[in-house]
């Protein structure tokens, strides 16, 4: 049984997570794995760096003077901040569109004070407070600056959702007919790949010198510098990536998905990491990504102290005291297989 | 692997969630079992009928005049609507009692529409939303009845979690010096117990005749028939425990418990049903709830239509759509194996 993480209540275990780790180099060599590091999961919201290559390599990025900060919101799951918002807003406007172009529905925000202030003045929630209101618009800004159809961009046969499925082949290594799809929280296409596939496109986001084609390595490099230089926009206060990001100061990109799904990579050993939890509970998620990295030895220098807080989260009651926690469990197992391109 | 559970993107699975059921009859004889019926585990709010037996045998109910929909609140995790906060206001009130006794925190209730009338008038979360104030409450008018101090009721070694751990040990046929107490989301003591014994206890609750002393036989009959007389307490508009019981006439009780545990009793067959999912994330349970039952042969003569809404719960995305589903796969082991009391 592959469990990663027990939930204690006092001192006994009250409930378990499985999980799958996948710990992958940017040639595609399986380093360390647990639980089935090829179990075929929806990759979720941590595609999103990937998502973002055409808003790039279209030329949409440049046309609309996009800014880093605004990349980096293309690779979010935001919190729905004010920040979050209006930069949201400022780039549907600066290419022409506002907040009705977005097909991303609608939810209510993790910033808990966005959500109040909206009822205190009795209005309601609208698509930009969606966590994925910034990878729209740099749908939309891509669709507009091509000249394609506004209406379907989020089909699966819109040519923004083609770009998309070839750059995600291309950089899981993963053939384009053999990738599942299925639809995202928000409404647009996701991708079933094998996990370790997902950990490889990490490696090559941390270190894209070996990819062939000049201008998708300079979109990463631009994509993934954008993240690193405004992580506040990938999630928000006291959240993992942002606080990941800044943790490790520029060496580590990475980025969470729905159904408890985390992918990262590592400048330094040129790693990249993709872990899911079985039963898609993403309470544990975070304590597991950094018991990985402490076992691989990435960020034992410091910035796992940094992360501390998120190592073994404290269950609480409703009054706020402690009543337990979560502790992880697993060793990694070692390896050096090569992965099928 | 004890799979109960798988949730589809589309027509592929995204995640699963491991299971243990075990149905007891009021001999404690194990009929049907999936998983490891004798799981170690936090019963949470599935006692929280037992934990009302005192209100009545310690003459607190007759006393004060509790209302058998006031009984009901006892055994509630309720939504926090307005009939729930109005019965509890009322009860602590009949005690002579107000909000402030109440110990146990509080919480965003489940009714939307009572959350954002508190936040558009701008007044705070107060205890009474919590979904155990009712419970809270029973316990306020039992240490008020006996005499005992109002300020640590919710304590262990409090008279009043004394008498329910006696309660629980002896409905559940488990040893009280075998049973592990933590704390609760409500900050009173939860019990760690084997899953079938939980089981067992719900046989009883449904079938008491066997039960030894008159005034606990009595006690059971009048919590539980509040129950299905007033099924709208012990949940509210939409909720599993609600339509559950409604569905069945006064032929089944029923009670979840948080961490994904769930309980019941059917008066008609004499079982009792206990499950736990094993990570503690509840969106496949009542799924898992209906197939036991479907399994078991309880209410295939109607009530398990009226619960269809349950059955497969939809997946759907921020618009609306439906993009996925939850399926229930397993198959219950027959049994007849003796449970140790």
């Amino acid at each position: 049984m592959n469990v990663v993480a027990n939930v204690f209540r006092g001192e006994a275990v009250e409930s378990s997570h499985l999980g799958h780790v996948a710990v992958v180099d940017a040639n595609g060599t399986l380093l360390y794995w647990y639980g089935d590091p090829h179990r075929l999961t929806f990759a979720r919201s941590s595609m999103k760096p990937i998502q973002a290559i055409p808003v790039v390599e279209t030329g949409a990025a440049d046309h609309f003077g996009l800014e880093p900060a605004d990349l980096s919101l293309c690779c979010a799951s935001h919190s729905g901040e004010p920040r979050h918002r209006e930069r949201a807003l400022g780039m549907l406007a600066r290419c022409g569109q506002t907040e009705a172009a977005l097909q991303c529905g609608t939810h209510v925000p993790r910033d808990e004070e966005s959500y109040k202030q909206l009822l205190r003045e009795g209005r309601p929630l609208t698509p930009v407070y969606s966590n994925c209101s910034g990878k729209h618009a740099g749908m939309i800004a891509t669709a507009v600056h091509m000249g394609e159809d506004l209406d379907a961009y989020h089909h699966p046969e819109h040519p923004v959702q083609q770009r998309i499925l070839d750059a995600v082949s291309d950089l899981t290594s993963y053939p384009r007919e053999k990738i599942t799809l299925a639809t995202d929280g928000c409404g647009v296409p996701v991708h079933r790949l094998p996990l370790a596939h997902c950990a490889w496109a990490y490696a090559k986001l941390a270190k894209p010198d070996a990819i062939a084609n000049p201008l998708r390595r300079q979109a990463i490099r631009r994509i993934t510098e954008a993240m690193t230089a405004h992580p506040e926009m990938v999630g928000g206060s006291n959240r993992y990536c942002t606080d990941l990001m800044r943790a490790f100061r520029g060496r580590v990109i990475g980025k969470a998905g729905a159904e408890a799904v985390y992918c990262l990579g590592d400048r330094q050993t040129g790693l990249g990491v993709a872990v899911k939890i079985e039963d898609g509970g993403a309470r544990a998620l975070y304590a597991v990504v950094n018991e990985v990295l402490r076992q691989v030895g990435i960020g034992t220098d410091g910035p796992l102290e940094e992360l501390a807080a998120y190592t073994e989260p404290v269950v609480t009651n409703m009054s706020g005291t402690a009543v337990g926690r979560i502790e992880t469990r697993f060793a990694l197992n070692r390896d050096s297989a090569a992965l099928r391109a």
